[in-house]
């Protein structure tokens, strides 16, 4: 048997294959954002047997039905979820390319174009950021869990270089990582998965902007200190998950230099405001940050997963993860380093910096300018809409997330979850929850460049009309 | 500026971009494995100047020419080199649905097919490993590194499970992993990772077979505790990378029970051979292991990356990584560990197990068993023919890894480089090179389902004119 198919073969199943995802893609706006689920359902309709293999488009065709089927559509206009992006057309074909030639970044010598790019791109994103060309250096990872993990190992080696060989045990005290109660539970993980445990996290109350109080974490930076406490990490979100808070990176700033601690920004949607001239500003400071988590899979529409670790120290990575060993190609000794398995918690790397290259190419800085830009007056009009229609917005921010309740109902705690999960099961459109100051609020943020006016007025529409429901039915 | 291009455009684009990548994929065996490439000439051939957008068919065509121009083709049927496969066609397919659906695996909820999809994947891989289907979880991970580092990080919390909030600072002894020295560099990495630091390895010397050798481990966990060290992990590897030793995993699965370890197979390429009728008896006994790291993206011939990690164990994952948030979607209970971001290090996470899918839909169990026997095979006859030819085979295998030299050469340390660099600036063919008990090698790994008995018999030839160069030249 042969793996390849013939070349007329393979023609013809492209062909067909285009021709259905194109038929999704024009059209998704046409479909539910998602439909109701019945996991047995959904187990009955994936397929177990391989025992008698299917023509190609038979089997193409059946994958891309269930995924139509199946799937909160997040390339909908009508999503305004959780940062999963519509996958813009040039980072798609990316893919492609990148699954054919199926490049090996674990070594810069394997892959010397897919190194470059990536080295370049890590560059000139942390030139946005504010980064200096020369001491910058970084890597793509598989996510945002993965840059944020390699921030808090970078802050772990950097401050305590013997734990690479003796462990974090020889270190004697508890090291302490700083964050606010609104950042992203991927500290957690990364306090785990490095042996930190979670008891090494120090959460930081936040204001009424959601972002951290400095004045706070100061008193808790004395407090651990005073406890025999070793704080190594001030851990600050440009962009919560939840609400859009910003933390306030320059006072950050000044209190990790004040206490010898490492100071990373997860950026990992906030930050793509740095490819903007008009809303820079928000993150201003973030050059300030030791290192940079961000997500291209997010605000830069290209598909999952995406990310980029970018940090001025240009030989933390090295030190962090170098190993010796015999069978990788040895490189000359000035490119060893570059994009390659001593930077990088993985090994052998796909070539992810591609679909962000592509789309680069293809619509430039000003194309993301225009398209974030748009989006954040999206957001701006959302919730001016939001608030002649009467709800309450909770949150305060720039970023293009919008947090509401309605004041008559918001301290019942159900209201939301009813507005929510009614618009959701409707496949109308996707929102989801989330509590602010102990309120639940129903959460919408546009994510999605193809989402227009149109589509948040017929959000503001959606969500009036269940309101309407839930008075009549309370 | 509308990210999407209008629908006759995009098709337009992708014929023109499906026939480069068909014209480069039918015809890869016409290029240079690669080509000699100086790091300033790659670097001026990379654009970084994103100020005026590009026609999408000039972008991919660059993208193309410089992918075609510098790399080392591993879809290449003369690369005989580090498990980085040729992908086959409906994997390459595979991708581009991801990409154009983009489904969030992070949480059930949001793409129930293809949580569905890589949950029976991860079971069916794991009955083909002899695991009993109710016991079974996994997770497809970024890589083997990732696998890997899963595998030390469920073990670590299996045997001391309050280092998820503690540390393993609380641990109090050293835990000890042991791993024999022909295992992959990624056991460094996440003992670094996690916070236990090199020192908590311990190495247990190779057989000549370059495989662990059983009294040795017991030898050096009776010194180890009795040093007042923890042993909590054999990590045994069923194909190693260098040399494609097989660890004796039964032996091993004595000590573990004896010794209260949790015991590991990194089976990441060696693995494949459960898929086949004839040769699974080889790694015989995995079923023993409580978790296992298979790499689809090595010998099952799909784009990196791709791994899955599989365990036993249906509740570590979960008692490793589970956190509650507030953000995202509430699932039931009973789906909600499914491929979520609660069993895994990654939070996002793209649709990878699709590839592996689309691939078992049209080859069919058959067709891997099939492809990976003949690779088997192949290598068999390129030993032979090495044999035949004067070179002595140094490893002992029978997995399609040979790492040969010549008597007469072996102990001269530049005569296996001067082979293989010379052959891979030939560009006719791709070797590495390795050491085995202090001699260098040179190393032919047979990883592209579309070489034929033709291209190894190629490089018996070519390795010979070099021979006769290097004599003469000495």
């Amino acid at each position: 048997m042969s793996f390849d198919l013939d070349s007329s073969k393979r023609k013809k199943v492209w062909n067909s294959t285009i021709e259905s995802l194109e038929n999704f893609y024009e059209n998704t706006g046409d479909l539910k954002t998602s439909s109701a689920i019945e996991r047995g359902h959904v187990q009955r309709n994936v397929i177990d047997d391989f025992d008698s293999p299917k023509v190609p488009e038979e089997a193409i065709e059946h994958v891309i039905e269930c995924l139509k089927e199946f799937a909160v559509h997040t390339p909908h206009p009508d999503y305004f979820g959780l940062f999963n992006p519509r996958a813009n057309f040039p980072s798609i074909v990316a893919d492609t390319i990148t699954a054919t030639f199926n490049p090996q970044m674990a070594a810069w010598s394997h892959a010397p174009f897919a190194s470059e790019v990536e080295d370049m791109l890590i560059h000139e994103i942390g030139k946005k950021f504010g980064y200096a060309d020369k001491e910058t250096d970084g890597v793509f990872t598989s996510g945002g869990a993965e840059a944020n993990l390699t921030a808090v190992l970078c802050a772990i080696n950097f401050k305590f270089p013997s734990v690479a060989q003796r462990g974090v045990a020889a270190i004697g005290a508890t090291p302490k990582i700083y964050c606010s109660t609104e950042s992203h539970h991927t500290v957690i993980k990364s306090a785990r998965i490095c042996g930190l445990g979670t008891e090494s996290i120090t959460y930081v109350p936040v204001d009424e902007k959601q972002e951290m109080v400095p004045e706070s974490l100061e008193s808790k930076i004395k407090e651990d200190i005073a406890n025999g406490h070793e704080p190594f990490l001030i851990f600050a979100t440009l962009g919560t998950t939840g609400s859009g808070g910003i933390d306030p990176i320059r006072a950050l700033s000044r209190l990790a230099a004040k206490y010898g601690c490492w100071l990373h920004a997860d950026a990992a949607w906030g930050g793509a405001v740095a490819l903007t001239k008009e809303h820079r500003h928000l993150i201003e400071g973030i050059e300030l940050a030791d290192s940079i988590t961000f997500d291209a899979h997010k605000w830069l529409s290209v598909p999952m997963a995406a990310s980029l670790f970018i940090t001025r120290h240009s030989d933390i990575l090295r030190k962090t993860f170098s190993i010796e060993t015999d069978y990788m190609p040895a490189d000359e000794d000035e490119i060893k380093m570059i994009g390659s398995y001593s930077h990088s918690i993985q090994w052998s790397r796909r070539f992810i910096g591609l679909k962000l290259y592509l789309s680069l190419l293809v619509f430039g800085w000003e194309g993301y300018d225009e398209t974030i830009s748009h989006q954040l007056k999206l957001g701006e009009k959302l919730k001016e809409n939001l608030l002649l229609n009467g709800w309450k917005v909770l949150n305060n921010t720039s970023l293009p997330v919008v947090c509401f309740s309605d004041e008559r109902f918001e301290d019942e705690p159900d209201f939301a979850n009813f507005i929510a999960n009614r618009l959701v099961a409707s496949g109308n459109a996707w929102v989801s929850t989330y509590p602010i100051d102990g309120k639940a609020t129903i959460r919408a943020c546009i994510t999605n460049y193809a989402s227009t006016e149109q589509n948040t007025n017929n959000l503001v529409e959606l969500v009036n009309l269940q309101r309407e429901t839930y008075i009549k039915a309370h």
